[in-house]
């Protein structure tokens, strides 16, 4: 069984859509990817919370056989992000941002984790990711996700940062930004010349799409009649996608190609209800009969 | 061999895009959607134009067997259309319409059209897409496009046209205005409502989607790496799509499938060049080639 390190967020989430409004729910990129990938692979989690951290939060984690060995609990409060959404469940509206433990964050991966040969480096700065990165002994596959802040902040570090990626999941806002390219194949080309293998760049409700350097998958989203609450919908799909990969070994145009429809499938799971209501209570099944149905969507 | 009637402009369009400006080129929905069209099957046209229309656009459409018989030319100008597009090439800001001798277009199907088994009626007045369809004789299978413009002017002309066509296209914003719905699931629902078997909702650059009253069908589409100038991407998508069909003789949800992507392989060649300077050039083995390309970029 090929185990997948994640590092990244586990937060508090206080989320606003049009449907309604949740306070202090379970969020974070950590957990969002570890519950979908879950469902794939065993999952190891790095992060850090506060003594805040309810305590039934952590039962749910363990109870996906999540391993939380890597999660450190430290005075303080756990992070917390605050954030709106409109009609339109585009980028959401930041209301807050209270780093709170995660400001002082500084990842050590456990012993038992380092020989993992799967790594998704999740949304943090980019010299942590690296960080993390520097501990793990010989990863098969490293995945990374990042955003627009690091991109104008810490631009250096995340190129430097992508020249040890093998997959490095991003959005079209921050492909274009980073790039400064307007079409989506000039700015996947300039990044696969940074050094991933493989780029994935997420499209929201319009799918996504996955360049290699010989060869391009698109796919569109699922078809949802509503979206409640896309919190955390980029780190589901890329915990599918991982999950996948890693339970498949391969790493074929194919396995990458069925990873990103698994990913997509999980991603609907997750924005049907607040933070991880839905996703959380997902069984193999479901995914098996989401996988057919997005199947029976696009093939001609 | 099914033969396919089109009614609808043939125009001559003055278009800026961010990579320069044609005046005065061959345009018009009819014209787009019938060359599409004739690389799958006859078409017949019915629509006007002025004294002023030069023949040798006459020459080029016979020269892809277009009948052109209901094609009149009557004393006046040819109408026109100018429009600009910007770096998004979303919609196009219309910076004039000379509707001249289409100001008292009143189509007339000549007798040897009117057993054709296949019609589309291309974005005109919905009173005169219902004129058109009177005169017909049977038709096996009835499609039509519009616009915003009549959905606010002449709504209750477009419902009642809607009762007897078996395809509608329409784009996203149009089935929204339409319907009143937010979500393009409820709003091909309602749709498929008034009256057509099918509704294909056209997505530009996000691809499309093709709704029954049992399934559905999303696909990509193309990913190019520059869009030159999208005029007339619909009519060509439309040409595509009925053109295959009326080839294949089939109404399945198999050969819908598939003419839908051959409309999404035209309307590649359309998009690449000012007026049909591509899409005139195309041949059946391009063709085939795009279709076999997308093929290997959506499956899994």
């Amino acid at each position: 069984m090929n185990r997948i390190l994640v590092v990244g967020s586990v937060a508090l989430d206080t989320v606003t859509t049009p449907f309604g409004k949740c306070s202090d729910v379970l969020g974070g990129s950590a957990t969002y990817f570890s519950v979908s990938a879950s469902h794939f692979s065993p999952v190891e989690v790095v992060a850090v919370v506060g003594s805040d951290f309810p305590s039934r939060h952590i039962k749910f984690l363990k109870s996906k056989k999540i391993n939380l060995n890597g999660l450190k609990t430290i005075k303080g409060k756990t992070f917390r992000w605050e954030g709106e959404y409109s009609w339109d469940f585009g980028n959401p509206k930041t209301i807050a941002t209270h780093l709170n433990v995660f400001s002082d964050f500084d990842p050590e991966v456990p012993r038992e984790y380092r020989a993992s040969k799967y790594v998704f480096l999740a949304n943090i700065d980019p010299r942590l990711q690296k960080k993390v990165l520097n501990q793990m002994v010989n990863p098969r596959i490293v995945a990374c996700d990042t955003m627009n802040y690091w991109i104008e902040n810490k631009r250096n570090d995340l190129i430097r940062l992508l020249k040890e990626v093998d997959i490095f999941f991003v959005n079209e806002s921050e492909a274009k930004e980073l790039t400064g390219e307007v079409g989506l194949v000039a700015a996947a080309r300039a990044m696969l010349s940074f050094g991933p293998k493989k780029v994935i760049i997420k499209k929201g409700e319009h799918g996504s799409l996955l360049f290699s350097s010989d060869s391009i998958f698109s796919t569109p989203a699922f078809l949802l009649e509503t979206i409640f609450d896309p919190t955390g919908a980029g780190d589901t799909f890329a915990g599918g996608v991982m999950g996948y990969l890693a339970s498949s070994g391969s790493l074929s145009e194919k396995a990458l190609r069925k990873a990103i429809v698994y990913g997509s499938v999980m991603a609907t799971f997750a924005v049907r209800d607040f933070s991880l209501r839905r996703l959380g209570a997902v069984k193999k099944p479901d995914i098996m009969k989401k996988f057919s149905e997005f199947k029976q969507l696009t093939q001609f």
